[in-house]
C-alpha cells in the first residue's frame, strides 16, 4: 500500500506525545533505574505511584510509574492544541465507534479516554500543570540528561492500517520501510510535532508498545549512560547499540528498564515541519536501514515489547522478516 | 508593555523562517565564506547569485547571496502552510495598508512580497524547489555542518510595537527581556516552528538585520568552526563567543562574513511547541541574560547591523542600556 | 605465570612505537583509505610507496604503503631515545643470537633492523626527518582526525614469553587477562610512552599484527567515521565497535583496510608513567573485559590478522577461549 | 637568551608533577568548590586538611587542602622514578647551597623538601600511598570530570634563569614565548611526563603560583562545568575562558577557588616525548598566542597568583607587556 498524502487539516489537533503510564512490579528498582540512571526527575511520588519530567519539560509528568502485579503499559497520552480540539477528538472517535471516556487524571485537567482501532488506549488532555523551569538548573542533570520525551514506537499487526488512521487524525510519515515483496508497509514513522517521530508503528505481534524514547543533548550523553550502567549493575540491560540509525539518522541506544519495558535514548535526527516534506523510502532488505553503520539488531529487539492494559496482541499476516543478528 | 497572550489562531499560517537574501560586494570572498569555511552546500550559482542550503534542508535554498555594490539585506523569506494561507496573507497585509506584491523568484512557487509597519521586506511562499536528501552523504558535511536555518534576529526601534505584531501573525514569545525602570519589552524571542525562534528583537537603530542563526549538531562543530577560522584568516571575524546564553539556554558563536552582515551558529535550545508555553521573563541588568557564564557582549554586537534594502533606520526612543564589555 | 616486576633499567631506551610498513596489493585503494577516509597525511609518496604521517607527528611518518603482490607486514618501528641506545640495542639483540642488520631507510637516521624471538621484524631509529608541526593547520584535518599512532597489537602464540621478552625490554604491563584455568596470560597492554600500550600480545595463531592503533581526539571523532565510511562504500568494512574497552577503557573502533589490514581508531586511556603503577587484573571469562558495555567482538576479530613478513605462524598451545559473539 | 638544548641525562629523574597543597580559608567552602563543583574525589579528611584526588590517580593525593589563616601555596610535589633518584636530588640542591629537608608527609615515603633558587616550595619522593583504581566506577564522576592533574604554571621575575635551571633538571621545552624587543623568554613550557607541561613561567612579580591544571576528557566536560557554576553561585568565579591556547592547542578554562587559587581545566594537548621535538616559538605579540580565536585575557590573569610560603615576591625586571583586554 503507497504512503497516503498527508492530511494538512486533521479533524482535531494533537501538538505532541507527552506521556506514559508503566505498570512496575518493584517500584523502587524502577526509580533507581528512570532517576539514579537515566536521570529523569521526580516531579510527585508516593507509596503506588511515581512521575517523572525530564529536564526541558514544564508539563508535570513525561512518565509514571505505578506498582502493579504485572508489567505492562496503561496508556500513551497526547496533548491537544486547544480545549475544541478535545470536544472534537471525542466526536471523531465516537463516530468511529471507538470507545471514549471523560476521566479525572491526577496534575491534568479535561481528559479524553479513547482506544484506537486495535485497541491501543490513548488520553488526550490541553492542560497538564505546569511547573518551573529547571533547564537550567545544572546542579539537577544526571545519567543521560534527558531533556524530553521523543516517541512511542507500537508493534502493528497491520502496519498500513495503521499508518492509515493515524495519518487520518494528522500525524505525517517521515520515512517508512516496504516490503519489496508485498509491497505493504513494514515499518513508518510519523510526526506532530516536527521531528522525525511522534509514533512509528513496527510490523509484528501487536498492538504492543516497542519502545519509549528519550531525547539527550548529544552522542556523549549515550556514551555516559553506557558507562554508568555498565558499572552500576545494568550491563544486562543493554539491549543495542549505540548506533545511528539510518532511519531518522538519529543515534540511539536502546536498554530495558528492571521489567523489560523497551527505552530508547535518542538524539540528532532532523526538522520535518515542512508540510510537503517527502517521506523517504527504505527496503526492509537494507542492512543499513536499522543501523547505517550495518550492525543488525538483535532478535529480541523484533520479538519483545510491553502488552497494553486489556488488550491481547494478535499476529500479524505479514511475514517478511528483517535482517536479525545471528 | 507586558507580552501579549499568544494568538492561537493566526490570520495565516506561517510554518517557519525560510530564506534570507544577502547583497555583498565580492561574490567569490562571500563563497569563501559561507561555502568553504562556513560549511553550507551550493545549489545554484551563476555570476550574479550563489544559492545555500544547510545540509538538512530539502528547499533549494535558505541563504541566496548577490553580487552588489552595497552591502545590505534584500529580504526575508518565510515558508506558509498551504495555498490558501498566501491569499490570507495578502489579504491581512493589504487590509493594514501594508506593500503587497505578487513576484517571480527563481526556484519559487507564488510568491508574496510585503513589507512589515516598520519597511522590513519580507516574502511569503509555500512551495520551493525540493532537492534530494544529502543529510546522510557524509562526505559533503564540512566546516560547522550547518544543518538548517534557525532564525533572524532583528533591531527594531520599537520593540513592543513588533512583538504585538509579530504575534498577531502567529509568533509566540518564548523568552523575553524587560527593561525595570520603563516596563517596556527591551528584546523578544518568537517562534513559529517549536524551536525558541524564528525572529526576535532587539532594541536600537532599527530596523535592521542583527543576525541570521545557523542550527548545527553540537558545541564541538562550534569549535571546529572557530579553529578552522583562526587558522585560515578569518580571526578577526570571531565577534563573540563562544558561549551559552542565558536566554535560549543555546550554545552559540557570532562571527561576520567578508561584508560585516553577522552570522550566528547555534544549537542546543529546546522544545516549544506546547501552546501554552509561559515565556521567561529576563531583567536587562541581569548579567547572565546575554551569556550564562557572565562575559558581556563587545559594543559593536549592540551597535552593528545589516540594513534592509529601501528603508532607513531610526533610532529607538527607550534608551536603557544592556552590559557591555569595556 | 604472574606479570613479570617493570624493569626499570632496561638494556637500552625506547621512547614509543613509531611507524609500520604495510604492504598493499592496490596503492590506490589503500590512499583511498588511509588518506581520504581516515585522513592521514601524505608526506611523501611515488608509484612504490606512500609515506604517511597523522596530524601532531613531526617525525616524516607513522605508516609506509608499499605496493606488493601479497598484503602482509613489512616491520614494526620503534623510535630510540638517543644514538648510545641504538648500539646497545645491537649488542642486546646480538648476545641473544637474534638476527641484526644496519639498514638505510629514506627520511631516517642509522637504523637497526631485528628480528624478536618469534620473528617480528622490529626496526629501531634515533632520527627520522622532522616535518613542519600541522596540528593547528585546521583546514587539512578529515576523517577521523587522527592525531598520532598509538600502538600495535599482536597475536603471540606464547604470550608468557612474549611479555617475559619485551618487559625486559622495558616495556611495562597496565593490563593484562588471565586463564583462569592454567593461570597463563592470555593477552597483555605494555608501554614505553606512558599510555595503556605502545604493545600487545593477544593469545592466538602467531606471530600476526592484529592491528595497528591511532589515536583521536575523542569519541565523536569515531562516530564521524563510522558515518562517513558507512556511506562511502566502506559499510563492509566495519568489524567492530564502537565501544568502550574494559581493558583500558578506551574509546574504540576497528576497521578492516583494502587488503584486510586491522585498524583501531582509538582514544581516552589513561596516563600510565608512574612506574610502580599496578598493573590491572582481567579474567578471560569476563564479558566486560573486552567491551565494557558487554558486547562480544565477532570470530574475526579473534581469529583474523596479518602476516609478517618471512614468517609463518604456528599455532598456540594455549586453548582458552574469549567470549565470541554468536 | 635562547632556550636550551634538552639535557637528556638530568642528575635526577623527575617522573611527573604530583600534587599541590593550598592553604585556605574556609575549609569548607573550599570542599565545595573542588569537591561539589569541579569533581575531585575525598581520599582523607579531617577538620585541618582534605586530600583529594582525580578519577584516574592510583596515588592517594594531588591537592591538599589546608585550613589557615592565609591563602597562599605550600608547596609544589613531584615523583621520583626510583629511590636513588631522592639521594641524587638531595645531593643536587645540596651542592647548589639550596635549601633541603627529609620530612615527613603522611600518606608518602621518603620525601626531600628543597626550594629551588626562587624560593619555590618544592617536595620530591617515590612511594606515596596506592589506591584502588576508580576509573571505571562512572557513578563517582562529576563536576568537570577531573583525570589527573596536568601541570602547574608559575610567575617567575627572570624566566630565562628558570629555564636554565628547570632545563638542567631534565624539564624539556616545548613551546615558549619570546620579547621581541629584548630577545629574552618571556614564557615557556617544559615537560618531563610526555604532554606539553608539567611546569610553565611566565614572566611577573614573582615567584607566585599562577595556576594549577586538571586534565579533562574532552571540552564538552570543561562546558558543562561552565553551566554548573554558572548556576550554582560560582558565575563570579570564571575568569577566562572558555578558548583554545594557541600554545599547547589545549581547550583551556580558568577559574578562581574561593580564595582566589586559580585552576585550570585543560584537555587536548599533543604528545611530546620525543626528546628531539623541536620547541615552538611565538612572539609576545601575537594576539593568537593565548587565545587561537583571537580573545585576549583579562588583566587579572596577568597580575594575580598566589604567593608561596615564606617567599615574598619580586617584579621582574623584564616589563614587555602582553596584549591585555580592554
Ligand atoms: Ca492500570
Ligand atoms: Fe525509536
Ligand atoms: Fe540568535
Ligand atoms: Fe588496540
Ligand atoms: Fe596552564
Amino acid at each position: 500500500m503507497p504512503v497516503p498524502a498527508p492530511n494538512l487539516y486533521p479533524p482535531f489537533n494533537i501538538v505532541r506525545l507527552s506521556h506514559v503510564e508503566y505498570s512496575v512490579t518493584d517500584l523502587g528498582a524502577s526509580r533507581a533505574f528512570y532517576v539514579d540512571t537515566l536521570g529523569l526527575q521526580v516531579t510527585h511520588e508516593d507509596d503506588a505511584r511515581i512521575y517523572l519530567r525530564a529536564m526541558e519539560e514544564r508539563g508535570h509528568h513525561c512518565v509514571v510509574l505505578e506498582q502493579a502485579d504485572k508489567a505492562e503499559v496503561g496508556v500513551l497520552g497526547f496533548k491537544l492544541y486547544d480545549e475544541p480540539d478535545l470536544d472534537k477528538a471525542a466526536g471523531f472517535f465516537a463516530l468511529r465507534g471507538l470507545p471514549t471516556e471523560w476521566v479525572e487524571r491526577p496534575h491534568m485537567g479535561r481528559t479524553l479516554r479513547v482506544r484506537d482501532p486495535w485497541g491501543i488506549p490513548l488520553e488526550f488532555y490541553v492542560k497538564m500543570e505546569r511547573l518551573e523551569p529547571i533547564h537550567q538548573k545544572y546542579r539537577l542533570y544526571k545519567g543521560a540528561k534527558p531533556l524530553r520525551i521523543d516517541h512511542f514506537n507500537m508493534f502493528s499487526a497491520d502496519v498500513d492500517s495503521a499508518v492509515a488512521f493515524y495519518n487520518e487524525i494528522g500525524f505525517r510519515v517521515t520515512e517508512y520501510t516496504e516490503d519489496d515483496v508485498s509491497g505493504k508497509i513494514w515499518a513508518a514513522w510519523m510526526h506532530r510535532k516536527g521531528g522525525v517521530h511522534d509514533v512509528a508503528f513496527t510490523n509484528g505481534h501487536g498492538p504492543r508498545l516497542h519502545h519509549t524514547a528519550f531525547w539527550v543533548p548529544n552522542p556523549l550523553n549515550i556514551i555516559d549512560l553506557l558507562d554508568l550502567m555498565s558499572t552500576t549493575g545494568y550491563v544486562g540491560n543493554i539491549e543495542r547499540g549505540p548506533g545511528r540509525h539510518g532511519i531518522s539518522n538519529a543515534f540511539f541506544l536502546y536498554v530495558r528498564d528492571p521489567d523489560g519495558h523497551r527505552i530508547e535514548i535518542y538524539c540528532s535526527d532532523y526538522q520535518t515541519v515542512d508540510p510537503d516534506l517527502e517521506p523517504i523510502k527504505w527496503s526492509l532488505t537494507d542492512p543499513q536501514r536499522q543501523t547505517l553503520w550495518g550492525a543488525p539488531a538483535p532478535r529480541s529487539w523484533f520479538e519483545e515489547g510491553s502488552t497494553f492494559d486489556g488488550i491481547k496482541p494478535v499476529p500479524s499476516a505479514l511475514t517478511a522478516q528483517p535482517i536479525i543478528a545471528p
